[in-house]
């Protein structure tokens, strides 16, 4: 403990790291109880990322699944924020370090969520494209729509087939969803807004290892969402695996490869690498193992909540890496942390799963909730209300609701403005003509 | 002329360059018209610029005020659109050299509007910020944000004092309306977003370097609007050059500086550089001289229109860098392009000016409308009207519409998540006492 260290003046002082879904909800949980919190995330908004893949795909805007951290905690008196990178917990001195500063903690609170597993690809980590944080979303919506600028200008139709194909692996929720998604915005809207290319030249690849999609929903659904998927144009592979991304092309287990310059990675997470710095034995996929009560076995000072956690449940599975998990141990952290504190006995960790459901795309989605299946409008209807009610703040719903209707009651995108991307990479011109010449391009698209 | 030139089964091919008010304003009106147009821009959308502050200072949200290009022209079969970066114009042979080919054309109207004017200061062009795109727009947003979180962490009240000081060259309506912004940006919400930094600290100064902001209105309105920013919290210094900006700090001409991290330039316009690929000759401001009829006198198929040509009006001054002239010129460059097809003699130019406003914050505006004077609440909600009324498309109005709402309702902005900026810098930490002990800046903002 160093000099400046916690003294009896003091209020036990709480630190989260993550304001996310968990440590967002631990703050809420402690507020106005008799300690001082300090709430850490790299960024100053708590990203509401279900709906990150529609801000991907031009559906709303970024601010809106953006809430500012220090707006939600405005009338905590006892929340304190601080934007900074978490470097490493020091447990022996009670300290986390931050590249903004050394804060000492009496309880520390991790929930720093997931970083993206790549299975040791290093290719595809070096290329493809992941949708983990609001650039990365602004980055993909920018990059679908420059392919299609570039594609305009190219006359060679198998690389104008190659700008035009966009592969998603991983056939989860994110997967399923977002690959929807690209398919109504090329279908309802980029073919409109392009139509000097042919649409048979535009192909949406969804590719998932396993023998069917959504692996955590009953077969039936799986079926009904991959139908769903089908119809709107994506080509679903199944019991197909990557092997590597070498020259714009990924390479599958069964020989085959696929021409793309678009790569999007939603094949699976791993917990944060800041569980490294807590424990030196991470479980499968980097988590961290933790007490019922969602303590460190050998820290009862230190609780891990969310997808860097590591618990199994009743039925000796590990609790799913999900928002809705994440929420209830961010309660639950906040009670057993002031339980602790009052020298009271700590509650165990208790799951109460309130389902799980997936948009496939306009009118459709697949829902499991109260053990009952569910799919079609219903479902989607379901989908959009949930996801309202959970949108941070009044006025961000209704502009998002406004979207929504937007996008359904014309067929439109509104936010396909390309922002701030790179420029597009120049026109491969014809070397022996020369440039003063008009490449064949020039005739294809102009006044033809 | 090249071998792929115009040959008689070409319709007339139109080359616009620039989609901002004029060029686009010219490629409406050219639209089912007998010629083919190609309109050429470096961004995907036509952004309207008079409410770029408001991203800036997170009133709205950037894709409001992006309208897709492609979505505009959609209905008009004999426009297409290449977004491309143009190089150069080689007026010899009829081509347009961007980086995505080279285009003939039979006509051109250019217009790529401005660029900011430095007036040679090499420190000020290095180091400030500017406002002309909304890149600019959301940098400058993430700076602002990005400095009061600096400050918070910050322990020495000097750089705390700098960290906080927000510096607006340009008393003109740029420099008007940002400042005034900005005041309610920190006024109204930063100010309670920090409630452990001394609101004493924050400050806006801006800068002029005549005797008067707002030199286009009469000087009863600058006087109000200074009146107005003053009260707003704004320090307004007139009669004050600058001279350099050299390690933090802004020199000025009185030999005083101003130690500031925010240095954002809106002193002045000058034609965009494309006007040097066509004429040798420039005006003053580096503008292209045009006709009356708005062609280059040496060459009839060559039109300039918008902030990038000089042509002077009755009073034998230029006419302003305004969007209504471009937007007028636009009209006009689209009717003497068909009357010169078509052999007819060509209309001259004449401005019908409709007068001009500028906000200074809430419930506070100036305006000078059929030769009256206009200021206070009426001329806010005159200001309101007409931007709102110019937003291009529905669904913009409409969001633009419930975030003013918002924001003058609460008091609050929506849009102050930190998106995609850069990293915060390291804060220093005292050398001597080493980083494992906690610096003072953590009791000062932690639980003291």
């Amino acid at each position: 403990m160093t000099n400046n260290g916690p003294t009896p003046e003091h209020r036990p002082r709480v630190i989260i790291i993550g304001g996310g879904f968990g440590g967002l909800q631990a703050a809420r949980s402690l507020a106005r109880a008799p300690v001082d919190v300090l709430l850490i995330d790299r960024n100053n908004y708590h990203g509401f990322w279900p709906l990150l893949y529609q801000v991907a795909t031009a559906g709303i805007e970024p601010e809106q699944i953006a809430a500012p951290i220090r707006a939600i905690i405005r009338r905590m008196p006892n929340i304190k924020f601080m934007m900074a990178v978490v470097e490493s917990v020091d447990r022996q001195r009670r300290e986390v370090h931050t590249d903004r500063g050394v804060f000492p903690y009496d309880q520390l609170i991790v929930a720093p969520g997931s970083a993206t597993n790549f299975f040791g690809l290093h290719n595809v980590q070096e290329q493809s494209i992941e949708l983990k944080d609001l650039p990365d979303a602004l980055a993909l919506r920018n990059h679908i729509i420059a392919k299609f600028e570039q594609a305009v200008s190219e006359p060679d139709p198998d690389r104008r087939q190659q700008l035009l194909t966009f592969v998603v692996v991983g056939g989860g929720p994110t997967g399923v969803e977002l690959s929807g998604a690209i398919a109504e915005l090329i279908g309802y809207v980029l073919r409109k807004d392009y139509p000097t290319l042919d649409p048979r030249a535009m192909r949406i690849v969804l590719v998932e290892a396993a023998d069917r999609i959504l692996l955590a929903f009953p077969p039936t659904l799986s079926r009904r969402a991959q139908r769903k998927l089908e119809k709107f144009g994506v080509d679903v592979r199944l019991n197909t695996s990557v092997v590597d991304y070498v020259d714009e092309a990924l390479l599958l287990k069964d020989g085959t490869s696929l021409a793309t310059q678009t790569l999007i990675w939603a094949a699976g997470i791993q917990g944060a690498p800041l569980g490294a710095t807590l424990t030196p034995s991470l479980q499968r996929g980097g988590r961290v193992a933790v007490t019922p009560e969602l303590h460190l076995p050998d820290d009862p000072q230190v609780w891990v909540i969310g997808d860097l956690a590591y618990l199994t449940g009743a039925d000796g599975k590990p609790y799913p890496q999900l928002a809705t998990v994440a929420m209830q141990q961010g309660r639950l952290v906040a009670k057993n942390v002031l339980r602790q504190l009052q020298n009271l006995p700590l509650q165990r960790f208790r799951y109460i799963d309130k389902g799980s459901m997936a948009t496939v795309g306009r009118r459709s989605a697949v829902a499991r909730i109260w053990g009952l299946n569910w799919s079609g409008p219903i479902a989607w209807f379901l989908w959009l209300a949930v996801h309202l009610f959970y949108v941070i703040g009044f006025r961000n719903r209704v502009l998002v609701l406004i979207n929504w209707a937007y996008n359904y009651f014309t067929y439109d995108r509104g936010s396909r403005a390309l922002i701030g991307g790179a420029p597009l990479p120049a026109v491969n011109k014809p070397s022996i003509t020369g440039a003063a010449e008009p490449a064949s391009l020039t005739e294809r698209d102009w006044g033809a």
